[in-house]
């Protein structure tokens, strides 16, 4: 099976009300009187970090990459649990884990540490306390509605690659908590930036049921002469979001399009419907 | 780094009052008038399942694993969240799965799913509600409780070694969570035994500040002949715990000892003091 059609078969399972058909990035579940956000992301040697890569920054990034999924929903973050296999370089990846950990005030809940042979996978569970209800999703996308994106994209890109001062942004990304927060009691439907600006605009606007009219020529990209490069790479994790178009934006957001009622698919890039998501982004195989 | 050193240097990060000093198999968390348990278990091929494995049975025994840890908490599931790679026999795990989330009423809350290359890793969150509080934890026994263990210990051990009856024991445990919510209210501490018996019991007398006197022969095991091997072999998921010897026990389980004052050592097995946790039972080098 690939990521999509296992995932699809998860969806035949029981599923809780607050996974919302898995078709969100975190899960939201009402605990008393409090809104829980709960998020998990995995990372792997080979896959999503290199053997030789500097395990303090895969501490950073698997942090980043949750905090990220709670940003999206304009939660605080609460504490995470570590799912860990033991190496030789652990001490890296602590420091890089404390780092992150002072940084988003963050802490430790929990976990388990275990030995593993081969290729190694670390995994995080965070858990954030929604600011605002109702929680931000990717269905929220009405008709009329702005179309934005924080940041820049494609950094991410140039620094995998090796230029310098893009690096930061590939190895150290940041979770745009305080933008998530500012932003959840405005927005139609947000999400973050991981997969790829065109995937992640797709999938919002085929939760929505909309369709999404975007400019590239809009879209803020670290390299001009790779725009589509930077629109199809993931790994930024910046905010994608919509707003009714009269909306005080509290942060900086660049309008990439608008809202337009289903036209059959869920992006019109360049004035081309664009029914397929593949080769928009970045799927597990 | 080896597990203990590993779990000791966390100790040394931001640590959130829930996680009961990483000293606990799970994290208590106060939220919204609500007392949640979360835990987190992962399984890795060639350390927890043999390449070779059904997959429905490693599937089974994660969210077993995982619920034992609710179970010894009272708690009751509300959900899990996996981390799954991606592999050859997806439709496998998903069966397994289904029948583990169906057998204990769980639903999915969410996850993530990658590719992997190489061994195979796998974990899972698990969301329980806790039903009784103060939740019952390691530290709790006091000299004169007695000490008690359900079921038979040493049948995982046999189940590995082939013995057919025993199979099932140990590809399919069977989380005691009617067990631990009706002990609950009336331990004094509780653990399930995952790592072996007589090292769990090392780590609640240690946790407690006691010393648990264990006669050997008292203990239930599959195997007499043995006596030891069943005794230092862990995936029984049974539970320990201690309580008052007055208690009227709601469920079977069988006294193995009782506490008493801090000898200089957790246990005290036979007569003889064990200071040292080595060779009790399994831990990750």
């Amino acid at each position: 099976m690939n990521e999509r059609e296992f995932i699809a078969a998860l969806r035949a399972l029981p599923l809780h009300s607050g996974a919302r058909g898995l078709y969100d990035d975190a899960a939201v579940l009402e605990i008393g009187g409090e809104t829980l956000i709960l998020t998990h992301d995995a990372m792997t040697e080979g896959t999503h970090f290199r053997a030789d890569a500097d395990m303090a920054d895969v501490a950073w990034k698997l942090v980043a990459t949750n905090l990220s999924d709670l940003a999206a929903k304009g939660a605080e973050p609460v504490g995470v649990l570590l799912s860990y296999a033991l190496g030789s370089d652990d001490e890296r990846f602590l420091a890089g884990l404390r780092e992150a950990m002072e940084e988003y005030r963050l802490p430790l809940i929990g976990g388990d540490t275990i030995s593993a042979t081969g290729a190694r996978s670390f995994g995080l569970t965070a858990i954030g306390r929604a600011t605002y209800t109702p929680v931000p999703d990717r269905s929220g996308s009405q008709a009329g509605d702005a179309i934005y994106v924080t940041g820049i994209i494609g950094r991410a890109m140039l620094g995998f690659e090796g230029v310098s001062e893009h690096r930061a942004a590939y190895d150290r990304p940041r979770p745009l908590l305080a933008e998530g927060h500012a932003l959840a009691p405005l927005v139609t439907a947000m999400m973050d930036v991981s997969d790829g600006l065109l995937l992640d605009a797709w999938r919002m606007g085929q939760a929505s049921g909309v369709t999404f009219e975007i400019a590239s020529d809009l879209i803020p990209v670290a390299d001009p002469a790779r725009r589509f490069d930077c629109m199809r790479w993931g790994d930024d994790y910046q905010l994608l979001f919509t707003a009714a178009p009269e909306t005080n934006l509290p942060v900086a957001a660049t309008r990439i399009g608008t809202v337009v009622e289903d036209g059959f698919a869920p992006i019109r890039l360049d004035g081309e419907l664009i029914a397929d998501p593949e080769n928009l982004g970045y799927t597990h195989s």
